[in-house]
């Protein structure tokens, strides 16, 4: 949403995911009190026709109803089961393309993609998996309740470190949500041949575009190890969604993948729950109840 | 040479590859007056088994007969025969893999590989080629000699301008031999799904390994456009080295390919050629002639 928002015009609505009650309907494939998901941007209510793609030009799948998970909440279409959930699915996936056995690090560890790449790394793929996240809190809950082998609080002592502590042997996979110094430290520690899949880089989406921040090159590392790295966004895997979902929700059942949400209640927190979580404020989804 | 020379004590013989006349011979399949090539490090005079891999552990490939290329020079072998022109097929091949009409950049355009590179992109694949290098001269010799349809010194003007200026629609394929700034700037013009190839970090090579130089980050740009990236060594492909010379001899008999040697001669000169290349100082292939 930070980076996407920049390609419009000021004054349009502000991008978003949601997941929203029908009430009121001319249309009976989608009918009052069902719910559905799509991108209908940060608005309390919203009249549309769900047979159109979405305003948003980069996010333009058309809204879908959210089918019956029991005692689920069906807050976790905006998460585990969403979008944040086939960007964890695909990305480790068919990006990084892990064999048992492997080492994978996580930067962004304790967000809605980071914490489900490290648990199907480990739970499903069987790999050795690293955390990097902001606090000491979000650390415990990765590997105390997530089963991640091992957490690093980049803000506490040295990544480059505590890495190279954790993981002696080398880096196979990383999934890196935040860019900059932190990924240079990793991809430093990579084995030959290794692979990187670059879903975020939220270190530097608050800098000028014409005066990015600067860290250490990677083309060396590059060259000596054979590295691989590619950069995605999840619409590419559009066709194939409901492949994540349907893994998600049966790993959730198998009780291989746990989650979190942050959830901030009204409307007009709205902006304060987006801007926290680019601080990293939240655990898990951040989720807005209205 | 410059990197890998790195992982072996100080004391080893400097690695190399070298074109080696026999003068004397215990094996009738390397005849006296045959010529060899394989990487015998710098040396004068060297005495080997042809049946053992090279005591250099990264470039192990056994030493191999020089056929007869008639006209030619058989230190074409240490050039667009060799290795060189095997990273240039395979770098571009295999990891850009081009498609007809697409834009390549070049950087080190005018070194052994990058202005293969460049004429294989034009001449073969039919692509738009930029060369980036740092001399009037050598930028002359891309586009008057080689075809490149540009060429931007580096060292004159504001590479960003220059390069927007020539591909204002962005650039499909990187071939990099030099990494650092200049990468930043080309990886920030490139198109969506754009394929990077790292074939070397030449304006990283004289610094300490623990104080690298840091550049622009690159992962907003891969995000964005969801660009790939991969570091490679021509090793990976020594098992098909026979194709790439192949096809390269081919290509030169069908004036798809020129090349040039900056040959400097005396064995005593060999460290001041070595640096010289380093320094750019080179066209096309820097050769010593003992």
């Amino acid at each position: 949403m930070r980076v996407y928002i920049q390609r419009y015009p000021v004054g349009v609505t502000m991008i978003g995911a949601q997941v929203a009650k029908i009430i009121e309907s001319k249309n009976p494939d989608f009918p009052v009190g069902r719910r559905i998901v799509g991108y209908l941007g940060w608005r309390t209510h919203t009249i549309i026709n769900p047979h159109r793609s979405s305003e948003y030009e980069f996010l333009s799948q058309k809204p879908t109803l959210v089918p019956d998970i029991g005692d689920l909440s069906p807050s976790l279409y905006l998460g585990i089961l969403g979008m944040p959930g086939a960007t964890a699915y695909f990305g480790l996936l068919e990006i990084c393309k892990p064999k048992q056995g492997e080492v994978l690090v996580v930067s962004g560890a304790a967000g809605a993609v980071g914490s489900l790449v490290g648990q199907i790394g480990k739970h499903v793929f069987g790999l050795t998996v690293i955390g990097i996240a902001g606090s000491d809190e979000k650390c415990k809950w990765l590997v105390e309740e997530l089963g991640f082998d091992h957490a690093i609080n980049y803000k506490k002592g040295d990544v480059e470190v505590a890495l190279r502590k954790a993981v002696p042997k080398g880096i196979d996979c990383y999934f890196d949500n935040v860019g900059g110094d932190i990924s240079s430290i990793v991809i430093y520690q990579m084995k030959p041949f290794g692979r990187i899949a670059v879903c975020g880089s939220i270190s530097s989406y608050n800098a000028d575009s014409s005066s990015l921040p600067k860290s250490t090159i990677l083309q060396p590392s590059f060259v000596f190890n054979q590295l691989k790295m590619e950069g995605f966004v999840v619409t590419r895997w559009d066709n194939r969604l409901s492949e994540a979902t349907k893994k998600n929700l049966q790993w959730i059942h198998e009780g291989k993948l746990r989650y979190r949400e942050t959830i901030t209640k009204g409307f007009d927190n709205m902006f304060d729950a987006f801007v926290g979580m680019l601080q990293g404020k939240n655990i898990g989804k951040a989720v807005v109840q209205v």
